[in-house]
């Protein structure tokens, strides 16, 4: 069980700490402990090796498809964190002997990840651990590994294997040839690896430093085994004496954006990281260090600059560990590359990009790091090229976003199988690569929140309205005329809840959809009037001949499900809503996910009035930011009719559904239970399950604490193309201070229950509503509310 | 440390035991505690899994090359042995808890692995284990596993996680595409994996039957992952409740013998063994165990019939290992496949057949079961495709085979990079598949052994005859002309010593081209006299034209080094006797292997007097088996001073070292020295250096046990054709008694210190000389020699 208490002064509620170590549960802080800077990723398994253990380093971006029959996934490269440590000829393992004092921590201020430990070992040699480790955000290459071990009663032989090990794989699949190793100078391993389909170099370096009471004692025995090279150091430790060992590694890909595209030259490239190496272990752990907490210093925590004040700490801790993995897991360096679903933290979902980006990671970045939020749409503008060669195989037109995305131009990448069938005992078909279709829509939505936030006409102008234009073209080739009711529908899909498989007119599809489509007409009229000869190219290039016309009066025609009569449920789908009820109580109640399936096949799910997750609900929340604002069928009436509908049906089987029920919870005045939500939603990763984060932590969860603090209490959003700021804090928030990006100005805000300050950092106006009434300010402003105004909004 | 004085009454000597589990020593006991039926072979890891644990399983002449840059090799299957065992939520594990009564057993006669103790966890909860396992020698596809839990005082959870794995890799190289993952009726669960380029398909299937106290309980979820299925039973069992689970598995392939070569089915495959596993798994394990054990009985140990009095039990115990193994790696039932250099336990060396087969194991085959010995011939018959490739390649003529085989029309295999250069820090550049050349005579001699022996005309019309020609037609393409010395030599190979690389005239490899040619004339002269059509159809076929006058011409003037005038010393090579002597005896007292390449590299080793293994030495032993045996520069005189000038600058450094010293050494009548050589060739696996066998155990040095007791102290040998037996027992010896086939006719003998039986179990006329008389029997025959005739022969 993980501790985040014991961070005193300074570092309060900057510690995530696990204080008795398990190897039971290893996956939990190997996930929510991960290292990383974008560029790459790392699984903090812990040094010494255990059974259950996963080891993890993933470069963004160097997607492989390992064989026909498999799917491209983000490669796990070669190890440099493991060593193999024997004390008199003993392999040391917390498992074995007795540890005292065990600390493993991580410091999310400075991205440091710590181990200390008394250990004992079963020949009654005591010995003090330390271990630290980072991955440097001032270059985005190095990794910095350092251990000291003390012996503190007797005379015990220490013996370390350490170097680079490319004897790993994802859980079984090979991505890389074997390559060359070499050790030069008996002291920097090199170690090459070229994944086999898409060609990719991987240049790791690594080397090592030794002291012994501060003096260097470098000998070693040199060793190469099949994808493996690495040197053997011994020593003998007098009582007291200090072994202190620093690794320094570098990792370098051909895919590197600073790579040149043409006369790529691998032995420049091995020369050239090599060298790098060098000059970065003459400067040494420490210093290396250094420089890595500054980065992180000035550009994370200074900019994102974030002060909570609850009588829960926790809440302030969730938040920043929230902005650290939105940090450590962004590819802000390189807009060919996307998140993964579970970030760079493990091997679930192969680094594939879902919907989880649009929706529930980018409007952090949007209103904290703009170019950050740019760099993630042109991974999708990238994109545009499989999106519309998906189009084109299923019979549509325009840009077809696949649900899950790898490399930009790989187009559709979803798996098409999945977990065990329990009725056939085979593998069970996965559809939605085929069927949910709604992510063209949410990446429309994130062109639309960027663009209104931002207000980044040349984004728009360049990318943004080619991507609405396109994804709007799609749907109107989508939609299904029903010559009975007189209505375009959207028939066989997969919505938000996956639990329900080709279903027909589900809400939240119809409704993007219908907003997608509305979107670009109004783009449109917009670049009609600003700029026609955009408009024109546009049109040319996208072949838009007639497309306004279509999009008109499909619009019109399309059928978006009103709420019922008798209670203002809006229907899921067709059929939902007719399906029969069972007791839920025993999947409600589920400590892991997917144990409604231990007991039902898709089929039968399919069947039953249960949800996976938010899919109507999450509907409110996105179109209320639009210029759809008004529409009385999302009003908070009938927000408050669907949550208590839908609520109880929900299992909240995926980590995307509770943000959207503690945000919507608020929105309608269940304050209490908002808290209660978002408390459930932090505990995704951060909970006393230990199991939850082993296949990598949460990625759209994790954007979803900052969501529901900002969006949800501080209630700051985009509503209707204009900023609102109507907060509704948790009865445990006494003061929250953050910044957003508004308009291209950084604006300081501070939320009190009854008070709101806002601070137009650069001078220039601001406009923002806050409880039905209008401000502008251009310097500094205090908004008071009562509590009654805030009760009855 | 492994024990041998376990086995009381009828199991003295035939139990291999560990009383103490260490998990520093792990691959100790999984090579020579290995199971296999030829057919497929398995390391005995332990069903729970350890860090540095080698779970493999092979199955023979399923060869897979990687990549273009990896070498082909029997991959790793998936596993079925490893167990997740869970006991009150918590991993089971010998490292972890209390251990009393621990041994593992393997027990040589009914090849059956046991494991028992009881465990106390670290809960405190006290659990009695035990452990079968066994791969059928009745049915060649059938693996059993039995266990026993028994909870001893408290009530416990127990969970196990079973299954069929194939997240396995060869030291991280995968060989498998993912393949087909299904179970049947939540109790059969198959599992297909197919090689990446040999595309050659594994049906793997298993099946559970657990009992509770006697009663079914066959309750399971099922679970799948990538590469992976299995269930998860769970059990609360109450103080002395008893949990037994049988797990019955079954292997196949497309490459199966039995598989018909046009209009091969997976589908029907598939059927066909699941169908066959749910037959095996109704009779049940201790069922199918008593067939296997049947089928030791009447196929191995009736038939080679093999008994020893020594006082060192070890002796008698090291011998049956020898034939245990020697069944274990022997694919008796298909002639398409060899023996590996590691047998099947291991994946040292990748599964390739190197000349160990024919100068080390083959002979027990050719004197103890001729039928085998046939198929792994006609495996070197299949091989003549590759070899004349290779022959050609290299600008030869004939067949020149390859130092290391797989799949008999592979060619040459032998990896091209090995371990670190020390000097460069790169790896070293393996020349063996280049020039180490001998392997093309020693096969031919394994040829000339086997008509011998046999006397199996059939087999030399079909096949031998073309095998000899086509080696001695290589030769006299690769003999060059020295026109200074007026001479024929052979420059620029690897002679069995290989840390001299690149020298010329190897005498072992001059001596041995120069046998095969010879060879070849007699057989041509034979065949003229005897068989004229089939050597028109062979000169036809071979492309034989004027080849006889060449073999004549080049045989003569081929140079075969003389014993030096001063010291009878055959130079090893042209340069070896004036290299530089340095003190060898740090290396000579290595307790691992290549310990010298930590000091020197591979150059640096060429420029001095040390030599790995017999090189010189074997010459002797080969060539007096021959029609060379009255050349007077392999006399005894000769033998015994090299035998002295080479021991002392040899390491050893290959498990094929000392069984030819030994039995040279008792051939030059240094009887003690023989027997200490001979123990120690069995240490090589059973020893207590405790890493010696973690690549794999030792094939040739197994083949060589046998080979040491009968062609060394027994005496029996072929001699220049003849049968020759002229013991001489090691002092520890009382008698030893078994079976050789001579002729096509079981001859049992009876050996004492002073006395000898023979006796013609066919009642056919067989003929030997021993000491220099010639005997003649055809029935029974005991032969009586003083010590005196012994020590001056």
């Amino acid at each position: 069980m993980l501790n985040y208490s014991r961070g005193k002064g300074d570092l309060k509620n900057w510690l995530i700490s696990e204080i008795d170590f398990s190897s039971n549960a290893l996956g939990k802080c190997e996930a929510t402990m991960s290292l990383g800077n974008g560029y790459m990723g790392m699984r903090s398994a812990t040094e010494e090796p255990y059974i259950h253990e996963t080891r993890n380093l993933f470069v963004n971006g160097t997607f492989n498809k390992a064989a026909e029959n498999e799917v491209t996934e983000l490669p796990n490269l070669a190890d440099v964190t493991r060593l193999d440590i024997r004390i008199d000829g003993e392999r040391f393992s917390l498992e074995l002997g007795k540890t005292k004092n065990y600390i493993r921590q991580l410091n999310l201020k400075t991205a440091e990840l710590t181990r200390s430990f008394e250990w004992t070992s079963p020949k009654g040699k005591e010995l003090r651990f330390l271990f630290k480790r980072f991955i440097s955000l001032d270059n985005l290459h190095v990794i910095g590994l350092k251990m000291e071990i003390e012996s503190l009663t007797d005379s015990v032989d220490v013996s370390i294997d350490t170097g680079i090990n490319a004897q790993m794989s994802n859980s079984g699949c090979q991505h890389f040839l074997e390559g060359e190793r070499r050790i030069y100078n008996n002291q920097f391993i090199q170690l090459i690896q070229t994944t086999t389909e898409s060609n990719i170099d991987v240049v790791l370096n690594t080397t090592h430093k030794m002291k012994v009471n501060g003096k260097e004692v470098n000998d070693s025995e040199m060793h190469m085994a099949r994808r493996k090279v690495w040197q053997t150091y011994q020593f003998k430790l007098l009582p007291n004496d200090k072994l202190e060992m620093e690794k320094v590694t570098t990792v370098h890909t051909s895919r590197d954006k600073e790579i040149p595209q043409e006369g790529y030259d691998l032995q420049k490239l091995r020369d050239d990281s090599l060298q790098a190496l060098q000059s970065h272990a003459d400067k040494g752990y420490d210093s290396l260090f250094q420089r890595h907490k500054d980065a992180w210093q000035q550009k994370i925590w200074n900019k994102y600059n974030f002060e909570l004040a609850s009588d829960n700490d926790f809440d302030e801790l969730a938040l920043r560990f929230s902005l650290y993995h939105l940090t450590v897991m962004t590819p802000a360096h390189d807009e060919r590359m996307g998140i993964g679903a579970k970030a760079l933290s493990g091997e679930g979902y192969k680094g594939h990009s879902f919907w989880d980006t649009e929706i529930f990671i980018l409007p952090f970045f949007i209103y904290s790091n703009p170019e950050v939020a740019k760099s993630l749409l042109l991974y999708r503008y990238h994109g545009l090229e499989g999106a519309r060669r998906k189009a084109l195989e299923n019979g549509y037109e325009g840009a077809m976003y696949p649900w899950e995305m790898a490399w930009p131009t790989d187009g559709e990448v979803t798996p098409e199988w999945g977990d065990i069938d329990i009725v056939t005992g085979e593998q069970t078909k996965i559809w939605t690569g085929f069927i949910e279709q709604h992510i063209t829509s949410d990446i429309a939505f994130g062109v639309y929140q960027y663009e209104n936030v931002t207000g980044d006409k040349q984004f728009m102008d360049d990318y943004g309205y080619e991507i609405v234009f396109d994804t709007a073209k799609f749907w109107a080739s989508r939609l299904e005329w029903n010559d009975e009711k007189h209505r375009y529908e959207i028939n066989n899909v997969i919505g938000p809840d996956e639990y329900k498989e080709h279903i027909h007119n589900n809400a939240f599809t119809n409704y993007m959809a219908y907003f997608n489509m509305k979107l670009a007409m109004r783009y449109y009229d917009q670049l009609k009037e600003e700029n026609p000869s955009l408009l024109q190219s546009l049109e040319r290039k996208l072949d838009l001949d007639e497309m306004y016309s279509l999009w008109e009066k499909k619009t019109k025609r399309l059928y978006l499900p009103n709420p019922r009569e008798e209670d203002s449920v809006i229907p899921q789908d067709d059929t939902y809503l007719q399906l029969k009820e069972i007791d839920l109580t025993k999947y409600k109640e589920q400590d892991t996910v997917r144990t409604i399936y231990r007991d039902y096949n898709p089929e039968q799910i399919n069947e039953i009035q249960v949800t996976k997750q938010a899919d109507t609900l999450i509907l409110f929340y996105l179109l209320e930011q639009t210029f759809l604002a008004e529409d009385e069928r999302i009003s908070k009436a009938v927000k408050r009719a669907n949550f208590h509908y839908y609520e109880p049906r929900t299992l909240h089987d995926s980590s995307l559904s509770l943000v959207t029920y503690a945000i919507v919870a608020n929105d309608i005045g269940e304050e209490a239970l908002a808290y209660r939500l978002f408390e459930k939603s932090c505990e995704t990763d951060l909970g006393p399950m230990m199991h939850t984060s082993d296949e990598g932590i949460h990625a759209a969860s994790i954007g979803g604490i900052w969501k529901t603090a900002i969006f949800g209490f501080a209630g700051v959003r985009l509503v209707n193309g204009k900023l609102t700021i109507q907060p509704r804090l948790p009865n445990h928030w006494k003061e929250i201070k953050f910044t957003i990006h508004w308009q291209g100005q950084p604006i300081n805000l501070c939320i009190t229950p009854t008070s709101l300050t806002v601070e137009a950092v650069n001078k220039e106006k601001v406009e923002f509503e806050s409880y039905g009434k209008m401000y502008e300010c251009d310097d500094f402003i205090e908004v008071v509310f009562s509590e009654e105004v805030i009760k009855n909004s």
